[in-house]
């Protein structure tokens, strides 16, 4: 079976660090490049980040596109996850500058010709804000057609935000240009942190990595102490939620998962700005709404968790694959 | 014991017929008034029906007193559900002029006067939109103190609304009041639609009321045909949702409710105008949201749902209590 080729678009971050050694570490996918977003850390940043991660993995050959540095909507304060992620976005780690270069084409340019050099081949997975997604959509409408499948970590459906009771940090850092990709008619697997929270790696599983002999995994012990310490303080956890390698593992293997469908748009202002909003009932309105006449997209609403730590540990401690 | 003092602000409305039959025949309370708020019909049709449904109980000492016409923002164009109870609000029955007139006090009058003439002793009961009860404490910042609860049938809390996906009805008629009265620091009961949604009267208890002798299930029965269509025709189910009923009910016994505390606020504009949201997180919140340092309501999170339709069956079947 052909492997799906994938590019991730992503803030390095710590748990994007944790995805993107996994994904390098899983036979279903191949990797044909990372794009960089504003998030956890600024996008240069993340830019630098990507292709630091990609020298620890050994896979200079993989390009890096660097990505907008601003939502759709210009806005030049960009909310950053420091207090997450550590100054470096990997927790205050300090990595050697790397060697390489990104790509001379934006995130939005590699993204399209990818998508137009395999049409209904390559599957993006988001684990940041949307915007180089949305650019790419807004740009060619034959963009959400020849992607394969979209795969967004971002929203809480029917549950609290982690920014605020709203809103949910990656639909916040972009809201439009969340409402744009979702409602784009692409084939979209939205997976929210009503899913994420449930799926965490525990104190314990961190010790283990630290035991072990596997380079990916002495890595992630080194870099995740930060978020380890984050999540005691913030959510009384002896442990932290997975968030993008769950988005990893519904790249992978979406029956991890079940999902919903329907139609999902994103408020864009006033106290609930960035909140995702999922019509999920069978109602026949009596009115006209926001959520008519638009495309579906499906949002997970079950996740085997266990499977999802376990699939990532194993990943981890495995040095090759 | 003492019973509790009731006034019931209401938009009759089917269901708030059902529930103000059901408060006549519920020896916990006493109801020293009615006020009238447009919702289900405008205000002075729910002026008209709640004296003309006096006359039906044979409670003309009752006093009513009209409430505003339109929201706090003054939009006059204010949203009416004639297509769930009918032109006159009572299924299209077709009810005789009434007798009496309201009182000359406008009800956030009345709701003032009777507050400080009973502080403490007076629950109010707010099955529409919350403009009257927000222009009484917007008037006297004692009135939150001293009203002892305010139960507010309205919102929709982890699921979606009844108007579209984001904002249930009572709340979208004007969603800057339900702000204003949830941060009022009053003690407040909140039943929304994830509560009412699961209290339904059948088709075969709407048939068993028509066979009935009792004056109060005659009447129901008889108004009730157009709101059991619109929920066969809206929801496809055998049945109506018991929403005014049910916030009734949870001022005569809130045990039959459990209950979470927190702060609940207001989307006022956008796609999700009329959206409560609810912080029901134990986060450490990095940032200062919208939610902080606000006072907490007490939002219904379980019902006991058999019990509520057996207890409005039960007070409808039976001709005096």
């Amino acid at each position: 079976m052909a492997k799906t080729k994938l590019i991730i678009d992503t803030d390095p971050g710590i748990d994007d660090a944790m995805a993107i050694l996994m994904a390098f570490h899983s036979p279903e996918v191949e990797i044909i490049g990372l794009t960089t977003i504003f998030g956890n850390v600024p996008t240069s940043l993340a830019t630098h980040n990507a292709l630091h991660l990609l020298e620890v993995i050994g896979r200079e050959d993989v390009p890096v596109a660097q990505g907008c540095t601003m939502s759709l909507k210009n806005v030049p304060k960009v909310r950053i996850a420091d207090f997450v992620h550590g100054k470096d976005g990997l927790g205050n780690t300090n990595p050697s500058p790397p060697k390489r270069k990104a790509l001379d084409l934006s995130a939005k340019e590699f993204l399209l010709k990818m998508i137009n050099t395999f049409p209904g081949e390559v599957t993006v997975v988001a684990l940041g804000p949307l915007t180089n997604i949305a650019m790419a959509i807004r740009a060619d409408p034959m963009f959400a057609k020849n992607v394969k499948q979209i795969v967004v970590l971002g929203g809480a459906f029917f549950v609290n935000g982690n920014v605020n009771p709203a809103s949910e940090a990656n639909i916040l850092g972009d809201p439009e240009a969340a409402d744009i990709v979702f409602t784009s008619g692409a084939d979209i697997l939205v997976v929210g942190i009503n899913i994420t929270h449930q799926v965490v790696m525990t104190d314990d599983h961190l010790k283990q990595l630290g035991q072990s002999e596997s380079a990916f995994a002495k890595y992630v012990y080194e870099i995740s102490h930060f978020y380890f310490d984050y999540h005691h303080e913030a959510y009384d956890m002896k442990g932290v939620y997975l968030h993008d390698p769950t988005a990893l593992a519904a790249a992978v293997d979406p029956l991890l998962f079940t999902f919903a469908e329907g139609v999902v748009r994103v408020q864009v202002d006033g106290i609930s700005k960035g909140m995702t909003i999922f019509n999920n009932t069978g109602k026949r309105w009596g009115e006209v709404t926001e959520w008519c006449n638009k495309p579906s997209v499906k949002v997970a609403v079950t996740v085997d968790a266990n499977q999802i730590t376990d699939m990532l540990m194993e990943r981890l401690l495995t040095d090759v694959k």
